[in-house]
């Protein structure tokens, strides 16, 4: 039986899936959304000069990518005032996570989170066979007061921390990351995901510092870049952190395209002032749409709002199918007591209009 | 020391990469190259209704792909006449190799495969800590007469043939390949690389029967189809083999505007019937200008073509240098017998004139 040829690892895995898709829904439903906020996605678009790099590089698509992605490396480095070799670039902060769980846990390590973060890095620690332990949230944020000690406990080889923080919104200042920092142990890898880092206030992202041993930042072009579906994104780190990364990687696995699009990206600061214009403008829309509601929006220093619904999850999660079947995509946190909120994501004007019409019948549905 | 926390598998990898890519080469040299017919890539292009489907997917790439893939994996499905569930799609044949490994292969455990097949491969296997046990070629082919025995006497979980063959551009026939099918050990994997498929002769390609167990043939979207920088490719087999690829893989790793591609170079017939076409004769004319020089081309089913520099691989290793040096990309196998070959792409005549007048030179200067 080949079933009994798998590795012990992948027996004892579950079939699950981190996220169902947007479309999956949709041919579920048998009839498409209209109003597609609930993936994080940027719905301002990548920059004009992005898609046209796209549409110009699709003709040398046949042609692999460059497999050290030297120009995107070096455009980072440049943006971020560190040297090509602190910079490892993969496909999506999806794919990043899972290279730097392979690279360091072996099947029973301790790996550290928080209960309601980022389930696809729970997927990997999974894929790897890591001891998952997770502290809860403290007031809708990441506790990285404690996180640190949980991580030396554990003996853990990684400690996951969103900032600004996916799906509550929530952020913590530069100078307390800082201090987490200088708190994880040295036998931790602190694994920073900054992917909403651009929308967040400036004092948010701490300065960056590739001598500290101990430290991955992943960004991405996926969110104010508005390149998703491009799959493109960053390691930032200590060189031997860094390189450690072609070990195991893919090396021909970043799409042509993708790579000039990313480049286009980044030189074009104008759309992403624009981007964070238009999306700090729809969290302002959005919380006020809650407050109609006389419901409360958390501050968020992200592209999506998480609307607290006032009750409990099983009544968040009524309104969240109240508005799939009003044909809004949206998500909402998995767990308790982060389940009391809805992630709505700042899209587009017209999308909003859309979201508020369904939201009242929504809630009015769930309340009834 | 974070350099102790990597796994002891990691720290026991060596930091070598299975390819260095065109580009690094051109920045090493500090001068482009005129010919690039190295990689195996497809310089006739992709479809023009994939270039467009990319330009128009392009402006869309805010969001991400289906995860599912599940409009690929239905034409896929269609095209082969099996169902959406014997397909799994991924960043590349690599992707799906790598995949493919991480799901059967433990530390220790032993994968079979030919000694100078694709090292990409054996990059994973070594990657997850297997075992590679290699074959010699025979007669410039994979030896697959022999290669079920040897997975036999290892309890080998892979066993890795490619059809039509890289590096040599050989290839068996499908009854061949239907005896190789049965004769593989019900207990390992035959991973069955047919990435050059379509560029081989009527009767290459073994039938399709996706209820074989222990079968996995990897196709993909890079050579025939001119994709290669677009990352997209397919592995067909049994459906519970297949939907393992689910436990480990990236589910929103493949390019969003890939999967647009890939649909609509897969509906392309008669693009692709072109490509056969001017492939086919690239490869006569490669024949031809190795006979000019009074040597001999191999064979060659694929879009490549190795021509036998008729001495050893130091020989042909300087024949190779000084096409590079002037200005052509060519690779060649890494290992005895084959090493006294190059392997030539099937390019466009342009990249032809200048890959024939270089020969000349290389051969003379090789000769010395």
């Amino acid at each position: 039986m080949i079933a009994d040829r798998f590795t012990a690892l992948v027996r004892s895995l579950p079939a699950t899936v981190p996220f169902v898709g947007p479309e999956t829904q949709e041919r579920q439903r048998g009839r498409p959304f209209r109003a597609r906020i609930g993936a994080n996605e940027n719905g301002f678009g990548p920059s004009p000069k992005a898609v046209a790099a796209m549409a110009e590089a699709a003709a040398l698509a046949w042609r692999y990518g460059d497999p050290e992605n030297f120009e995107v490396k070096r455009a980072i480095a440049d943006h971020l005032g560190v040297a090509p070799g602190n910079v490892a670039v993969g496909e999506g902060i999806d794919g990043l996570l899972g290279l730097a769980v392979r690279l360091m846990v072996e099947p029973g390590d301790a790996v550290v989170s928080s209960l309601g973060a980022y389930p696809t890095f729970n997927f990997h620690v999974a894929g790897f066979g890591g001891r998952l332990v997770t502290l809860p949230y403290r007031d809708d944020r990441e506790d990285i007061e404690r996180l640190p000690d949980a991580a030396a406990r554990e003996d853990a080889k990684l400690l996951y921390v969103a900032n600004p923080d996916n799906p509550m919104g929530t952020w913590w200042s530069a100078e307390a990351i800082a201090r987490l920092i200088r708190a994880v142990p040295a036998s931790t890898v602190l694994c920073l995901d900054e992917a909403y880092g651009e929308f967040a206030p400036d004092g948010t992202l701490a300065p960056i510092d590739v001598t500290v041993p101990n430290l991955l930042r992943f960004r991405t072009f996926s969110k104010a870049y508005g390149l998703a579906g491009a799959r493109i994104a960053y390691a930032v780190g200590e060189a031997s952190l860094i390189a450690a990364f072609d070990k195991v990687r893919n090396h021909f696995g970043v799409n042509r395209v993708a790579q000039a699009a990313a480049l286009a990206a980044l030189g074009d600061t104008e759309h992403l002032a624009y981007v964070r214009g238009a999306v700090a403008a729809a969290r302002e829309r959005i919380a006020s749409i809650a407050a109609a509601q006389g419901l409360e929006a958390l501050p968020s220093a992200t592209n999506f709002v998480a609307i607290d619904c006032g009750r409990d999850g099983a009544y968040a999660r009524a309104v969240l199918q109240n508005l799939i079947a009003r044909d809004v995509f949206v998500r909402m946190p998995g767990v308790a007591p982060l389940d009391r909120c809805i992630r709505v994501g700042c899209g587009p004007a017209a999308e909003l209009d859309i979201f508020e019409a369904a939201f009242a019948d929504a809630l009015a549905a769930a309340r009834g």
